[in-house]
């Protein structure tokens, strides 16, 4: 924790983000409007900060998990892994046409995004094993974190990595400033995540829970040993696959939770059903003009079982439109 | 890093043992003899952490891993968790004698861990499906961590808690003073050791990796959320495993490779074949008069291409009979 503070200041600056250390005494989130929610944030962290009242939690346990995909991050048009399978295939494909072998991989060469929806999870692990298989975590994360750096977002011309959200920004150093681990646990790949997690975030790659695809351990004819990503998922962490994923890598509850999408839920009701004080927030993309509006209806980002019980379940649900100054970093 | 570095005289305290923070002039490792194994240990750890010298390794990329049987602590006449799985089965059995469905249920019941290991790795997870399924994660490291810190050792008459190995905790305690983050990487199953890696080890459950059984999510006819342990093993934390496990949990390559048996070979191998400085080191059972003697040959712990392999490779073997003043906490 104290490790990922101290680095922060660094890595922030070479990824142009304002996320330095905050004295006490100033406004810890100084890009969300003085709304309920910034407030409930406030007084959540004061109470389980202050020892000297009953709801004090200790440093140990103040773990919070952050969804990643509208949760810290844009994922409009689609999930920017997904922008980043089709960029590699379109780029594999230029250089070799005879890899589009089937139906699905040609609709992704073509951009038909919904050609390879219909063909379902199967297709679309199909697209993913282009750019995800056959490679070295160490080489895939070079690839990914180049691309998340530099390739530009089809409507707003920003990197990728320009496409975080400042006030989540803010929340997850004013997290860390008050002793709490930060932990991204997303239904996006782990090691796509861990390109740019701690860079963008501050959270290092050990604090990321992702999905999980199938990995081996060989070593090469000259003695080489090499771990491989062979394609394939062995572990699907979004939905009820949240709370397993944080069970097995984190291996307790967390205190705070916050997501964006029904993908979310399953994480939010374990997180607040537990003892003690709890703090669950799902982030509401109701901002056409600064980021996009969408919730009940799409294909990405769905928000009806949250909306609809999150608030008599005590979570507290933020406006990006009504609570945020600002939305991406400067 | 810092968190478990506060919390360690708290908790030591509470078990017992004597790792409190060690002033920088002071003996880091005061129960290592001044041999060749311990100048390695302290010559790798002063070359990576001064800022002046090439071989320099910031904090964030100073990941040391640690095998838990055998390396932390001691592993005979059985793995620890497999006395505690019988003597769980003898407690089911002795209330409900119809428990003991099969051959291999009642071979263990009989204390005839001959009979159990001849029905291999099936037999011996039905055995250990007894105490590890059908709980919480949070019933069970309540229950095996009561067993770690009441029951007795057969031969030694000390709590399960008390045979961790002084020398290794010292070294620990070392590498976090020196800005590591320590993990443990165990063919042992992940929960078992969470119910104690903290109190024991200053290692909080999410620097614990380990083998995993099926859990699922659920929320009861109540509301309530629970995740379960539903026995059956679904990733096997041990060879080939633990590279893939730690690259699963930590997400990138340790520069610190500790452990004691061929079980440890790929970790190390991984571990060492990294760039820049890497250490590895096993720890090699031959004082039968304070702990066991023990290394080619057995049903555990069995070490025999790294001793023949280890050293061409640069590895350090310590010799717990020459190396070490002291063997188990006072």
């Amino acid at each position: 924790m104290t490790m990922a503070g101290t680095m922060l200041p660094k890595l922030a600056v070479a990824f142009g983000l304002a996320i330095m250390p905050i004295a006490a005494s100033a406004d810890p989130l100084p890009s969300w409007k003085d709304a309920a929610s910034k407030a409930a944030i406030i007084a959540f962290v004061e109470s389980v900060t202050d020892e000297n009242s009953d709801t004090f939690v200790p440093e140990k346990d103040r773990i919070a998990v952050f969804d990643n995909d509208g949760t810290l991050w844009a994922e409009q048009p689609l999930y920017f892994q997904g922008l980043y399978a089709l960029d590699v295939l379109r780029e594999k494909a230029a250089a070799d046409p005879s890899i589009l072998s089937s139906d699905v991989l040609k609709a992704a060469n073509a951009g038909d995004v919904k050609g390879v929806l219909a063909a379902g999870v199967e297709g679309l692990v199909e697209v993913v094993n282009i750019s995800h298989g056959k490679i070295t975590p160490e080489d895939f994360k070079a690839k990914s974190h180049q691309w998340v750096t530099t390739a530009t977002h089809p409507t707003s011309g920003r990197t990728y990595a320009e496409m975080t959200y400042q006030p989540m920004l803010e929340l997850l150093s004013y997290l860390r400033d008050e002793d709490f681990t930060t932990w991204i646990v997303s239904g996006g790949g782990i090691d796509f995540i861990r390109s740019f997690s701690d860079e963008a975030y501050g959270i290092p790659s050990w604090q990321v829970v992702g999905t999980e695809g199938k990995t081996t351990y060989g070593v090469a004819a000259d003695g080489t040993p090499t771990i491989t990503k062979n394609g394939g998922v062995t572990f699907v962490d979004d939905k009820e696959g949240k709370p397993v994923g944080i069970m097995r890598h984190i291996g307790q509850r967390p205190i705070f939770a916050a997501g964006n999408s029904d993908g979310d839920f399953a994480m939010l009701e374990w997180t607040t059903a537990g003892d003690g004080p709890r703090f669950g927030m799902l982030v509401h993309h109701d901002d056409a003009a600064r980021e996009f509006a969408y919730d009940r209806e799409g294909h990405i980002g769905v928000l009806i079982k949250g909306l609809d019980e999150g608030p008599k379940r005590g979570w507290t649900i933020v406006s990006m439109k009504d609570d945020w100054k600002q939305v991406f970093p400067d």
